[in-house]
């Protein structure tokens, strides 16, 4: 008998509810017409776009569903973001961002700061994940465009205080955008009683279909489309609506934030269970992140001495999916460059495992994977030049303290 | 009994293959990991995903795979090739396109003379819709950095000969692409033998999935990212991959290509069917465009002194969608700005219903539309001040004349 397989690896992308394609299949083959056009294909387009609007304002408490720009993905709605800031704001010239962000905020202020002449500040952050406060209070200043901060980080799940920081840019006279890629859905978000001006969401993050996103921009605030075309989304994001993946993600909005407050404790619960499993079995490993505050799902537990790819590839042979880093850094050798800058060792961050769970992970399974690693980490030690083998069980070989 | 309604509005989008849609729905609930992850839930996506590549390539004629970038769209696509080839040749500054292009090529060019310095040249038709030649050489120079011309106009279907296009650029040491939305799947194209650097397509329009497009760029050609973020698509476009409409696409590129010969000879057929039967019926009407070089499957015809969005809802309470000029700019109540740059009358472009088949279109679909159309003409004539009625047939108003 072949167990189940399961699935930890939810910050890399989700699997679409049953309920989500159902909602969908009809607009590729019924309603499928352009919902621009006046014609039986797609009369129910329209109104089925505006209640998806709606459906994923409720779940971001946003003011006004207009506010709401429907893009391909996070990466597009960070790059929109970050682009549009400067572009209208031309006087402004700085952008401050953090040393931990997702590569679609990093690489293209790596871009922005050698080709575009624009003035890159990275804050750091503490051991725990935490921003550095101080530092950015320093870096802002008349000069400032826009501050882009992380709601929440991919890889440990530590979750930046985006209010205060979103205060401190309007202090300095700056835009504030925030990816919220990993935080919708899995925190509550009431954007109208914040002073944040954009956030970055992805679609297939909460159970929603790939190729989808959206980009929040407060009313009032100045914009620059980067797609530029046709008049949809209000002139602010031209091409042909996304119509079956826009109400798919309307669907999965909604369904999560039906059941968000039932959620989000038992996800809590069960990852803790699964840290304290681990960690009470497996020596020399240690959980990353900020411990008060983090994701309710998400654990990256460094496992120190041994390699991360090594672990992945065992956990899936026992039907466990989990992560090393993130999955758009993937394939690179380098460890991640987030554990990098909370000054994680080496030799621990190259043992580091994500284990991202979902509102459809269940007891039974964390207890699977809390039996499956001691077992995958003492036999990974025994081949590992750090370790002495004792009769079967694997033990740090002190002269490497 | 109410008859089955008929899609006529092909070039605005098209309804998806059954196949398609079941091609995809597992790579949403089952196969749904992150094509970048290694490990059960995503192990089947990398190869479903080279297999949708090479399909699409055979569809093209491109000589290597890794020439297709996937993308969000025909918009993205349009829009990733103007600003790379700019920001890939920063010392020649001029861009040439066509007064027909579509919005998401046009409107940029229009942000891009405004607000980024660049000198924008477009190149007039005349009233058939064919290029002028000479404007086009005479604006080609050594500030020319790129060429962008569609392959066939959305509204007339009018084919524009990109081949000897591209090679007029090159000979200016321009680079050259090609929006080639409407084009892919209605008529034979061969990238490797032509000159052509970059070509965008759209999945909708040819019974794909919405929201995914691609954009072909030649090996070697210079080329800069739009979207930065993660390593996909080689470093050219980050995002999470969109598995599920990639594989889509495939399949609908594979399907195209499979029935193509068959299928182009028996759409022309209905389209010339179509087109006589109106037109031999209804007075003070024709066809636009170019009658010698069209895309198989679209006629627009312009119906003198009546109002085409009168037209068009006579037509759908009789269950036949059609389009009054793109749907990308519907909602406006200035004409077509392509029939407009093709001297077509105001009170002839008012009244252009554009009639987009496809390979779905039936001989008695188009026979329920002929026998359909003079009636409606007749009665909205009738209601025209251009008109005058005899004995409940409207006559043109000689006075008018």
């Amino acid at each position: 008998m072949t167990l189940a397989p399961i699935y930890l690896d939810n910050n890399a992308t989700t699997r679409v509810f049953p309920e989500v394609v159902q909602e969908m299949v009809p607009f590729y083959t019924e309603q499928f017409g352009n919902a621009s056009s006046i014609h039986a294909f797609g009369e129910e387009v329209g109104g089925a776009l505006r209640q998806a609007r709606r459906s994923l304002q409720a779940l971001i408490g946003a003011e006004f569903d207009h506010e709401i720009i429907f893009t391909s993905g996070g990466t597009e709605s960070n790059n929109t973001a970050i682009r549009s800031a400067l572009a209208a704001n031309p006087k402004r010239t700085e952008f401050i961002t953090s040393k931990v962000e997702h590569p679609a905020i990093l690489s293209l202020a790596d871009w922005l700061e050698k080709h575009e002449g624009v003035t890159v500040h990275r804050i750091p952050v503490d051991n725990e994940g935490r921003l550095d406060i101080d530092a950015y209070r320093a870096a802002l200043g008349p000069k400032t465009a826009l501050v882009s901060f992380m709601w929440a980080n991919n890889e440990t799940g530590t979750i930046f205080p985006v209010d205060g920081l979103a205060e401190l840019a309007h202090q300095a006279g700056a835009l504030f955008h925030t990816d919220a890629v990993q935080a919708v859905g899995k925190v509550q978000i009431d954007l109208k009683a914040t002073e944040i001006d954009m956030l970055s969401l992805s679609s297939h993050k909460l159970h929603g279909p790939k190729g989808l996103g959206a980009l929040y921009v407060r009313k009032g605030t100045r914009f620059r489309p980067l797609l530029r075309g046709g008049h949809q989304e209000r002139g602010r994001r031209g091409g042909t609506e996304n119509a079956p993946a826009i109400i798919g993600l309307g669907k999965a909005a909604e369904m999560t934030l039906a059941t968000m407050e039932q959620d989000l404790p038992r996800i809590v619960a069960l990852r803790d269970r699964l840290e304290a499993g681990i960690v009470s079995q497996v020596s020399h490993c240690f959980v990353t992140g900020d411990r008060r505050d983090r994701l309710p799902n998400t654990t990256t537990i460094a496992f120190e001495y041994i390699e991360g790819e090594a672990i992945l590839m065992m956990l899936n042979r026992q039907g466990i999916a989990a992560s090393s880093g993130s999955a758009c850094t993937s394939g690179s050798l380098e460890p991640s460059h987030v554990l990098r800058a909370m000054d994680i060792p080496f030799t621990a961050a190259h043992g580091a495992i994500r284990f991202s769970l979902s509102r459809e992970t269940t007891e039974a399974e964390v207890d699977r994977v809390i039996a499956a690693v001691p077992a995958i980490i003492d036999q990974l030690r025994e081949m590992s030049p750090f370790w002495s083998s004792d009769g079967g069980k694997a033990q740090f070989n002190p002269e490497y303290a």
